[in-house]
């Protein structure tokens, strides 16, 4: 057997972070990738090995400045940076340079939402980095630039596209979205102290007011073709990695064929797995991987459907979404260096 | 200042486990408390160091039979024991003793719910151990017979009676509660060994299967007056004790004054704590006490309230609100021996 | 029954900290103590709910600065403060005040080890608030400074103690202490980030670099009468509190008085707790307990005794041996306000 | 580029188990290996996805019998079971298949040794599966029989074994290793409960009886040419996966070469890697891969050589070591298939 092996040459800025992390542990594994620079903000000049002690291979390279003059000349570049600082970078880098944008600036369509969530200018909506959404997997064929979800909105918009899609919920739903810790990244919070985080649960941005709440509506509001009302909670539990959301919404009619429209929904996607009947999504089951766990029920005493999902939020949920975006905008096979096992127990 | 203190002599069914050994430290800091009868199922014979190596007082008392006899002869008999098993022993036990029962045989008012949920002939119903929802505290005054509630309906109950009395929501809830796994207790099973439960979040009793459901749309029909439907979803986290719920249900206003509906509701109830505004619930404040937190918001977007509760499931949700209802049936100060400080962090 | 209360109005210095809150959970609990001052440093003039939200009875005080003039006034001042901070405080507020010093200014009697560990000038050395230890309680008697312990040197020194001054193992010791990450304390830094240490162990101070080591061969070499060497390392591990320490020395003899030496060294205190033979020690046996844990076992293959000891190491190890201290120091009865059982599971 | 590929057919017996699920994690990412039988005691005839739902492309496979009928036929049998059970096997299997033991019948030479410790008849000795050993990688070529060190043997081995066969500490080591909860695998006991060992840690198997002992004594005797004793204590603390050992001896001179010791030791190893000077290994690191990372430092007042090591016991600790064992008894490249990157955070 002959294999011609195509290898892009990339660079990641914000390598020190836990989204730059987690994209170097993959691309790692990526048969098809040559890791160039590897930037960072306050940490450039130090050693990968600081930042990331998991990275064997990369442990002594030292983190240059994220500037697109050290980020030019890549085949791809992914940008896991602070909101805000992504269109600038990007501009520069032209566009023949795929970036691949793991924050928020691209994400909304809407400029006033935009300035309602985020504030100031609205950089502009580029390709929706969710492919298994309908039409989105088009979109981002050839791209040269991708707008990589959050991490909530991943997994919410997965568990309910279906339902919304084939009309057997009500455009009202209600998801409660736990999540491990490393979501917050390595900002040094009080309240994300190991010492606070362990043994409690708390919940924060309640009320609607986080800022992944008005992604998780565009989302569904474009599948279901109607606004889609939406009540997000997230809340903080004692794990590094790993959202499990709950969502429910009512039934239309008695969600008697609920389980086949999610069959029909996901038979042909390789990272989405709706799980066999009396089996539900643990988290665990997804860390390290770029899976997607499924699982419905209908509960006819509450005419609801519910749906669980679980992810690993800087797999699926971040940087090994980016690189199944990566793997479609370069005509790559999409699977291509993405595992689909977990690290269990 | 002179003090007179009646002291009760109370006995404890189940004390191998962890609702009994949670009785047994509060019990132990109870000044009006005395400890008689330690019994146990299969552990019976063996010391009670064993089990509760905590409980460093009664370490060398030894677990006699979870029988009658060995019962009688206590002012105060609390069983911590599986379901069906409390009914018969009350009977024995006779009508002048107190039975705090933390099973789950007499909670239920309604016997073809009981079936349904439980299966077998349903033992009937006893005074309901929630003090704080309407008319509850009266029930219990005197009483010689308490049903404890169950762990999820006593922080979702708190969490939405209010608004649901006062009618400011609809009565169609939805409540996804994040628990610890000591509310599953010490039955040996996979699921809840440490190795699978630390680092991963799971769903289960999906779709309103749970046999807290039925609980909880008892407690809010009765308080709302008719009906409510409940949509329930519990999910594991990896810590010991602790449960935060997120109760939200659609606002039939504005919801403006949910705060004030929510301040009066609890302004004088010694352990429901609502907090300041912008400070949220985290289970870990409530450690090892009788308080409940709560927080509510309204989100004008999706047009829901919002509130968030926070117990320990051991304390507040067993054995701190068995103690209270026992305080409250013998006519002690109804706080007495219960702490209102958590240990954190 | 008549009982006449004294009571002691205390300040607490630093109540914002870990060590601070615990020390108030404690003191809230404690029958001879009315609460006065709280004081913090960055923290003043915000509420204490704010940083304690588990001390419900004090959300609503208000932090002051900690100042001597804040300070002034009360009988007892507990100090939990970075260390060189304390003695000018302690100056001001006079000899009549008793000072309760958590921090390490005054714990060493060797101003020469104390510029090679800490380094600058030696504040002096106060009685040494480790009562448990031979001739130390008596130390305490009436005194109004107190050096309060650190936490790795409380368990290593009990557990090791006995058989020191029995003359059974040799004075080189190896210690091995596995310690909770509110040791730390609320300094935000990246190692303490719950994403970082939850599932992980790692190593630190590593080669007897630890400010603890001193602190243990001072009181073993004190204990035996001669220099002990020290082999210490610490171990952080992912849960919010304890410390399991495991010493170990060379046997002089056969080791089989071992535990009898151990049974007379603790017989008659109230806090230290030789478990059964074939019980071991575990952390969460002591949780928010003033309570120590140890066994002892002879290796005959390795001609070694091995001591494994269990404490809180914001209980005994900080709070609860400051306010043991207090007690003695004040002639109240030692075990005042100070709980013997933990909290589990 | 042509590239040959070579494909071995292997079969595991206890997949159902924690060892078999961590090789069948590295087995489906090895680009040689081709999975056959799956095979399991009391689970058999049961689907691989209820007990490894973490293990999507296997998830439908259904569990055979672990007997040698159905595990015959292959090239490569790894065998993941209780001790006692592999020697028949084995046998069974003929002496053309690889036969890659993951429990402990063939780890000890000597058979006094054996009966001591595990009781019964000894089956034998196997070539040890830890090649980073003086000689071991020569005995593992071409054989087809592996003995797989234990994790505890195999981190406390490789941290201590260039001191001693470099002479620089006397033969006579104290090591303390602290570890997750897999190392116990599957077993219902209930010191085991998440509920149990989340936020407490305990001691376990002191006073040198744990099995592990003698295995590292024999290790270490090897390297040094001189019976080594060996204090060895493990700490169970509330995490997965992970062995952080701290490894101490005492020095034979001032240790000023130890680090200059370890880098030559350990230069051309692709798994171990020895952290740049004032780095310290930290177990989530190497969550998921092969590698040990270790740490050195002389303590001239105790006058002991400190080593620090860390590794996943179920990847380096038994599958990872398992795997490798394979490549080298193959004759394929060493470091085919085994990450050298964690999954962090």
């Amino acid at each position: 057997m002959c294999i011609i092996i195509r290898v892009v040459r990339i660079a990641v800025a914000g390598a020190s972070g836990y989204a730059g992390g987690e994209l170097l542990r993959l691309l790692l594994a990526h048969p098809s990738v040559e890791i160039g620079a590897l930037t960072a903000g306050g940490n450039a000049g130090r050693r990968v090995g600081e930042f990331q002690p998991h990275l064997t291979p990369l442990a002594d390279r030292v983190l240059g400045e994220s500037t697109a003059e050290v980020l030019a000349g890549h085949d791809v570049v992914f940008l896991a940076l602070p909101h805000g600082k992504s269109a600038e970078i990007a501009a520069q880098l032209g566009e023949g340079v795929l970036v691949v944008d793991c924050g928020a600036d691209h994400r909304l369509a809407d400029s006033v939402a935009w300035d309602r969530w985020y504030g100031g200018e609205h950089a502009g909506h580029w390709p929706y980095g969710l492919p298994e959404l309908p039409g989105a997997r088009d979109a981002l064929r050839g791209t040269r630039r991708v707008a990589v979800p959050g991490c909530f909105p991943t997994v919410s918009s997965l568990a309910l596209a279906p339902a919304l899609a084939a009309g057997i919920v009500a455009p009202d739903v209600v998801v409660t979205a736990v999540t491990g810790t490393s979501g917050a990244g390595k900002s040094l919070k009080p309240h994300l102290l190991g010492a606070e985080v362990m043994g409690s649960l708390s919940a924060y941005g309640v009320g609607g007011v986080h800022r992944h709440t008005p992604e998780i509506a565009q989302n569904l509001s474009g599948v279901s073709g109607t606004p889609v009302r939406v009540s997000f909670t997230p809340v903080l539990a004692p794990l590094p990695r790993g959202i499990l959301a709950t969502c429910t919404a009512p039934l239309t009619g008695d969600g008697a064929d609920a389980r086949e429209v999610y069959e029909k929904a996901y038979a042909a996607e390789p990272f989405v797995r709706l799980l066999p009947e009396g089996q539900w999504p643990t988290t665990k089951a997804t860390l390290g991987a770029n899976t997607v766990q499924l699982q419905v029920a209908v509960d006819a005493d509450a005419q609801r459907l519910v749906v669980v999902g679980a992810i690993d939020n800087l797999a699926k949920g971040t940087a090994g979404g980016a690189v199944q975006c990566m793997n479609i905008a370069l005509g790559l096979p999409e699977t291509t260096g993405l595992p689909t096992t977990g690290i269990a127990p």
